[in-house]
């Protein structure tokens, strides 16, 4: 997924605002669904994020266009982790690990054999 | 109130992103609720902004503390009209008149005069 | 320009947070640059929004594909106006018209025939 | 640190948008220098976030009220470690651990014993 870098993404150092990557990798994992004419949510459950790791390598600026990469790395009973890269023509800028949950009423659900098939078929 | 400007608020420019003003004058009437003990809902009924007008004077930047003030000023039956001004010490930088309607099911709902009491008492 | 609505530009309501719609027309008119290979910078001079005047017409909801138009409505010494207009499929959502100035070290900069040009051929 | 939670930190799942907790941890930073009438710059050298790892451990609401705390945990050569945590009255909602370098022209700095003892005092 490509990705322009607009001014409402940089801040006053001149480069993307720290925070704003999660949010093109959040973007990135939507379209996944979109591009399938669904939305995020399987089953009447919503993903949520349980916890991130990420590494901040080089910065991308205003006008930049960057590419999301995403990849389905692990499956769990009750979660599974995301691996996002961006990139900027070659070069790495940042590396992400998600470790999502499914939730419904505010409670995480199991991964029932169904719904770890879509996920899957989703990201592969 | 009082509002701090964080990396978050600025961009590449070096200043405040010209939406994010708008943001602030939301966070300042929101407050006038919260302050009360309210959430920014009146019978079940919440605010959708319909119009807004603003002038962009000056610019605040990076670590800079502004006021942004509430008042006010026009009241009709479907529709009230608010204006911000946001200063930084006594210097105007931003104003914007805001014309906000009561929502609800997402059709605007006319203003009995109960509730333009609650609006009038609140915001003044 | 066709925009995406992701979950950060949506807020409790369930829609787009109304401030987030001055972004994408923001995004749409720094993309005119972009596609020619430039920056949103003219003979070292860069844009300011002087004012804003918005209708709030409809809401669009996260997934939605909206698009944004750029229309370069009048030309004058120091300034210029564009209107905007966001619709989902024909349904107009939004609609925007804003005045921009270049400015140099901090200071408005006269338009001169040759950066009118300029503007005139980037935006239609 | 109190934050307020506002619309615009919502999303259309009716919580705080996950990287927004993110940018309420850089408020907390930043405002340990405002505080002491300084900007987020020590020597000419600001900060730049290297790595960050997050729990999401329950979610906080719009009209919330929550703490962020900070705390200096580690101190290197060319690095140091900020733990944050954010709490809504004694309820734990999100962890981050944050690796943060001092960067000048871009490239990362040795953090003198001045620079240390700088942060030290600031931190605590």
């Amino acid at each position: 997924m490509q990705i322009r870098v607009y001014y409402e993404d940089t801040d006053a150092g001149g480069i993307v605002y720290h925070s704003n990557y999660l949010n093109f990798c959040e973007r990135a994992r939507s379209e996944f669904f979109f591009q399938k004419g669904m939305l995020p949510v399987i089953e009447d459950r919503h993903f949520v994020v349980r916890k991130i790791s990420c590494d901040f390598i080089k910065s991308a600026k205003f006008g930049d266009t960057i590419d999301v990469s995403t990849k389905l790395i692990e499956m769990k009973k009750a979660s599974f982790s995301i691996l996002h890269e961006i990139k900027k023509e070659d070069m790495l800028l940042f590396k992400s690990e998600v470790i999502l949950v499914l939730v419904k009423d505010g409670k995480p659900q199991k991964l029932t054999p169904s719904i770890q098939n879509t996920l899957h078929s989703l990201f592969s």
